[in-house]
Parts: C-alpha cells; sequence; structure tokens
C-alpha cells in the first residue's frame, strides 16, 4: 500500500508557510511501514484541489490531505473531496457539541461558519481534534482509503500520531515498532559517521538520524508480526548504540531534554533554581514545559539587566565592571546566587552573547554555570548562528550539565 | 504563466527534512508575480519522477525540479528531465573545469562521477552555484521552460534568488508586493465574518486570512506593473482593515506581538519587569527574542513555586493562602513585587492553572496583571488546550495587556 500527502492550502504556495504537516505525515507513514510515493501541495481552489485528487487516485491507495478544515470560505477540502469519492457531507451532532462546548468555555462568540466543520462525509471515522475545533475524518471509497487533517501542525501532528495511525494500523497485518535514542552533544554528519557501518548492514530493524534543532535523534524500527517480537529485534541494536555514545546519550523514547532532567530531579529528590541573562527566561521556559515540574524546579530569575543581576542576585556592580558580565565569573555568581536564593540544591547561571551581530567575534560565546554543595562545573560555549538558535543551544547546554551532573 | 516545483528525494517523502525548497522557490516566484499552482515531491526513482513530470507538463507553463543533481547514481534528476523533453545531456567544459577547480581547492579528491555533474541539456542556460560542485541550468522546450536546481537549501536558496529570478524576470511583466496585518485577541472565524463582504469584492489585490498560533494575519497582495503602483492598491485595503479592527490590529509586518511591545516600550522610554508562575519564564523569553530589548526589559522572575513566590517576590504564605496561588490577587502581587523590586516603570504578573489536566474545570484559567503608577489592570483568560498553547497563549495576552497600555 502506498500513500500520498495533498496538502491544500495558497499560503503554502506563496511560500509563506513550509510543508511541515507532509514532514510530519510522512514520518509517521514510514513508522508504519507505508510508502509515501509523492507529496503535492495545491492552492486553496477547487477546480486545481479536484484535478490533484484525480491524479492521485490514478497513483495512490491511501489519500491524506491536511488543511482546508477551517470554517472560512476558502476552507474548501471536505467539500470537494467528498464530491470527489461520491460522498455527502452531513452534520456530525456530537462533533457541533463539541464545538458549541469549546466556544462556550472560551467565552468567544461563535459563527455561523464554525458549525460547518462539524460537516462530515457521510459514514466517515471521526478523527477527533483535540487542540482545535475542526474535526478530521477517514473514510474507504472505491477501494481506497481516504484521510482529511487539520492543516496547523499542533493539530495535525497529535492526530496523526493517534488517531491516524490507528486507523492505518488496523488496514496492515504486521506492526512496525519504533524506539528513538535521544544524543546530545555530538553533530549529526560525526554520529552518521559513527553509526554508519552498522546502519549500512541493517534491514530489519533500520536505523537512521534525525537532526533536531541542537541535538540528533536515532529511530530503530522493526516490522514484525507483533509487537513482541518487534521489540526483541530492536533493543539489542539500542544497547549498541548506547555503547557508541555514552554519556551523550540521554535518553530512550524521552520527548525532550527537559524531561529527562525533570525525571532525575524528581528521582534524586533535588531542587533547582535558575539565572538567566541572554537565555531570557529560556532555560525556565523549557524546564516548565514538563508538567509536575512545580516540586523541584523553584524558581528562575531573568537578570536580563545589570540592574536586576545586582537587585535580584546581589551581584555587587564592581564585579560586573571587573569580569564583565560575560564572563565565567559571573555565570557562576549567577548560578550561586540563584541556589541560595531559593534555598535550592542546585542553581545554574548562563549569561552570553547571543546577538544577532554575526560580524562580532563575541557572538555565540555563553558561559554556563552550575552550583551544587559549594562546588561550581563551567562551561564555554562557542557557538555560531543566529539569535535564536544561540539561546536555544545554551539552554539545551545548560540542561545538558545538569543531566550530567544529577547522573554522575 | 504558472509554475510547478517538483522536489526529488527520497529523504523528503520518507520525512527525514522538510521542504524548504519549495517555500524558497515558491517566495521568489510570487515576488516575481508567477503564480504557483502546484509542489510535488517524488523520490529518486525513475519511473515515478518522468511521470510527475507528464502530469506537470499537462498544468504547467514552467516546471522547476529541486534535488537529485549529486554525483551520485540516484541523482537521477537530469537524466530524467533530459530524456522527458527529448534533450542530450553533454559534457559542459567550462562546468568541468570549475569543478575540477572545486576539488583542487578544498584538497579533497575528485571521483569519476562528480565529472558527472558538468553533463547539462544541451543548449541550456547554466545556472552557475557558487557554493557547491552542482550547476543548475534552464532550457525552453515545447513553449514550456524547464528549470533545475541543486537540493541543499544553501545551493538552492542564492541560485534562485540570483540565477532563476534573472532567468524568469524576462518572461513576466508584473510583480506582486504584498503587506500582513497582524491581530490579537480575536478568533479566525470572526475575523472572517468581519472581512467576508470586502475580501469577496476584491479581486487586486487580493485579501487572506492565516491564523497563526495565538493570532490572525491578514495579507493583502497587489498585482502591478510596478511596485509603487502595487503599493498604491495595498494601502487604502490596510486603512480599512484597521478601522475594523482598531486596537486589535498590533501592527503591519511586525514580527511579532513581542517586536510591537519592544518598540512601543523604547518609544515611550519605559521599563518592564515580569513575575511570572505557570508561564515559567515564557513571557520573558518571547519578549528577550527581539534584539536590543536590554535597555527597557530589566528582567523577570519565574516564580513557579511558592517559595519562590515569599523568597524572591515577598509575598506573604498568608496571603497565598487566603487567595489560593491562582488568584487575580496574588496576580496583582506579583506584578507589584516585579515593578517594585526592579524599579521598572510597569511590572506585569501572570499565575494559573497550565494543566495538563484537560479534564479541571480549572485547566485554561489564567490571570494576568499588569502594574503601573500605583494601579492595576487585571484580565482573566479562560482557555482549553494544551499546556503548550495555554502558555503560549497567556504570554501573548500579557504582551497585549502591555500594548494596550501603553497604547492608551
Amino acid at each position: 500500500m502506498n500513500a500520498e500527502i495533498i496538502a491544500v492550502g495558497t499560503e503554502l504556495l506563496l511560500g509563506e508557510i513550509v510543508n511541515i504537516d507532509a514532514q510530519i505525515l510522512s514520518r509517521v507513514l514510514s513508522e508504519l511501514g507505508i510508502n509515501v510515493y509523492y507529496h503535492t501541495v495545491v492552492g486553496d481552489n477547487e477546480k486545481r484541489l479536484a484535478a490533484a485528487i484525480e491524479v492521485a487516485k490514478g497513483r495512490s491507495d491511501i489519500i491524506i490531505t491536511t488543511g482546508g478544515l477551517g470554517p472560512t470560505y476558502d476552507d474548501i477540502t471536505k467539500r470537494v473531496v467528498a464530491a470527489s469519492f461520491g460522498k455527502k457531507l452531513v452534520m456530525n451532532d456530537g462533533e457541533l457539541e463539541k464545538i458549541r462546548g469549546y466556544f462556550k468555555k472560551t467565552g468567544r462568540e461563535m459563527s455561523k461558519n464554525n458549525e460547518s466543520q462539524a460537516l462530515l462525509p457521510e459514514g466517515c471515522t471521526v478523527l477527533e481534534n483535540d487542540f482545535g475545533t475542526a474535526p478530521g475524518c477517514a473514510f474507504e471509497a472505491n477501494g481506497m482509503h481516504v484521510l482529511m487533517l487539520p492543516g496547523p501542525p499542533r493539530e495535525c501532528e497529535p492526530m496523526a500520531v493517534r488517531q491516524m495511525a490507528a486507523y492505518l494500523k488496523s488496514l496492515s497485518d504486521s506492526v512496525i515498532v519504533s524506539h528513538s535514542i535521544h544524543i546530545f552533544g555530538i553533530g549529526e554528519s560525526l554520529v552518521e559517521d559513527k553509526i554508519r557501518d552498522l546502519a549500512e548492514n541493517m534491514d530489519n530493524p533500520t536505523l537512521a538520524p534525525y537532526a533536531k534543532p541542537g541535538e540528533v535523534m536515532l529511530r530503530v524500527a522493526a516490522k514484525a508480526e507483533t509487537r513482541d517480537k518487534a521489540e526483541a529485534e530492536i533493543w539489542p541494536v539500542i544497547e549498541k548504540i548506547k555503547r557508541i555514545f555514552g554519556s551523550n546519550v540521554y535518553g530512550i523514547d524521552s520527548p525532550s531534554l527537559s524531561h529527562a532532567v525533570s525525571e532525575l530531579l524528581l528521582k534524586r529528590g533535588k531542587t533547582l533554581a535558575a539565572a538567566e541573562s541572554c537565555t531570557g527566561g529560556y532555560l525556565s521556559k523549557l524546564i516548565t514545559d514538563v508538567p509536575g515540574v512545580s516540586k523541584t524546579f523553584l524558581g528562575g530569575i531573568t537578570a536580563y539587566s545589570n540592574r536586576a543581576k545586582e537587585k535580584l542576585l546581589g551581584i555587587p556592580r564592581s564585579r560586573i565592571n571587573e569580569y564583565g558580565a560575560v564572563s565565567e565569573e559571573i555565570a557562576s555568581d549567577m548560578a550561586r546566587a540563584a541556589a541560595e536564593t531559593l534555598d535550592a540544591d542546585i542553581g545554574v547561571g548562563i549569561t552570553g552573547y547571543a546577538g544577532p551581530d554575526p560580524d562580532s567575534q563575541d557572538t555565540g560565546t555563553v558561559f554556563v554555570s552550575l552550583f551544587e554543595n559549594g562546588e561550581f562545573k563551567n562551561i564555554k560555549l562557542c557557538r555560531p548562528g543566529g539569535r535564536d538558535s544561540i539561546r536555544y543551544f545554551a539552554a539545551l547546554s545548560a540542561l545538558n550539565l545538569i543531566r550530567q551532573t544529577l547522573e554522575a
């Protein structure tokens, strides 16, 4: 069985956004063992969408659309797809109630258009949208399977991972199981070099690297009759990978470095406090992405100005003048002040130059310091790139320093 | 004239990379006034690429491929495209010399395969590659224009912006100019309702809404012979939109609400400090996304635990017990403490329930308070959704409260 992804949206054709949905869906399909032969992007135009569906019918077994499920007049996908497969759109009362509930809860005015989001092809399976008002749907027609998902990636991704995967899994008689190995502190090409021999000699399971901002993920996937058999194939490979990359592996199937750190803090019963300058709250934000972290993460101080470094962290202006705000000394002062101010076991300080001046020698220089039991661990980063990626990498590096300390 | 972009590469179909090239090319084409009606992605497979080209021939005047120009056997684009248009591939001596020079300069060994990169369709225009060894090319055949560009975005983008644009400019006699209007505090469908009459009666310029997380963007685009003529068409529409949405419009062509707030703070000469609980540093992070904001954003306090609310903000435990940590009173205490601790003109406090318990009545309830000159402005948010979107929306709402205060 092979699938084609049709993304609907003029904003894609204008280059305003990139087709993230196609990547998300491709990954999920690849893990399910379903081949994707084509991606298509078409604008919010009924005639051209209909034509694209006709092309797809001639070459694909599964058609998955993203986008065009919104409440506005240029949201045409359901209308055009249903017509193309001779299906009527009928009002789904359950979904209508859900949409009404959503508006009631948010206290927002519901427009007549929003009701149209509950119109779905007759006899379809509803794919619930937990993050928006547009439900997705799936149906079978003429021996093909057709699925429609919403466009915004934050709605499309969870629906793809849960409902779409569940729907498609039932069409296949084998299972694909995969696990991800998360690596921080080694670049993608070096990771590739180190696994090349292993990866090239593997057929099932497969091993593939994915670069994520600031880190690398390796995915090990196996196809087998049962989940247990697939798992039995996968774990010896994971053990091999762990031996190759040692402490650079921060987790297996871990949603993020923040999650790994949060788990370690809870396990060790340690509390954490942060003082941030150039990252401006990014580290705190990443840590508090994890629910339930309030037991161990006491708080953070964004000391963006020197005034804040003095007032909130008690770092004398004379020390800032002596060493410079961006220095190992001030990062250490910040780490200790964070820990002491909040009576935390571990304090972390970050200070650096995030730019955006790419020509400055200093842009990308960041000092991270960790304070625990009267001792400091310091690292200095030199990361080229834009402001965003420098700040993100600095926050990740601080998380990694905390992780390594807790694992030691 | 309309164009179709065909990206060639199995890594795209596996979801290993996202189709950045399509976005790059679409932007360049849009600025040239050339309509893009379709994007296609196909793998490194001769038969399926040939089929995709046949489909494109039937619906597009310009076909632009990216990828598959490398030296290895699975780089099939030139071979398949040339065959499809009945062109021979011939060795281009100038390009061969350039490739040899490249290897000499980098001290790398040149393989026999690399020579094949200098094989180009007979009679084509060479599109020079300043960032790699694979030249691009353009030719006309059967009344169509065919262009081939390399896949790596850092090679594709400069070639698109310079050589491709120069080649295509000579084929077109109009430009497209667009501006974006950024709106916060009204949902997409309500925005749509309010502009429907206007949008439906417009042909050129066009008006289209785009939902972004937490906000809505309206794009006004006009096609004309010159940039000045296009601008003259657009601005009266922007003025109309501003009258419709009033203070919900936070900017024209503004990169983000943070940028708008940062500009206003600088203009008014005001300083800001933040105290965050459920957003955990997200507001500070968003504000410090903007370079140069350190003059006005003094710092922030992530008072995630009650201990931090006491120690860092001086809020007595008795008040937290009396009103609850998530309350208007504590948000106000936080706002005032932030301002007073850092001697800032404006203090903002955020406290709420970000979940992730979606069944809890309280999840999504957030209080935001702004303190200035002894007075408070308070808002209460009730936003369903995941932890991420609740936190993001709370931070945006705080930014918007700051903006409205500064604009008042």
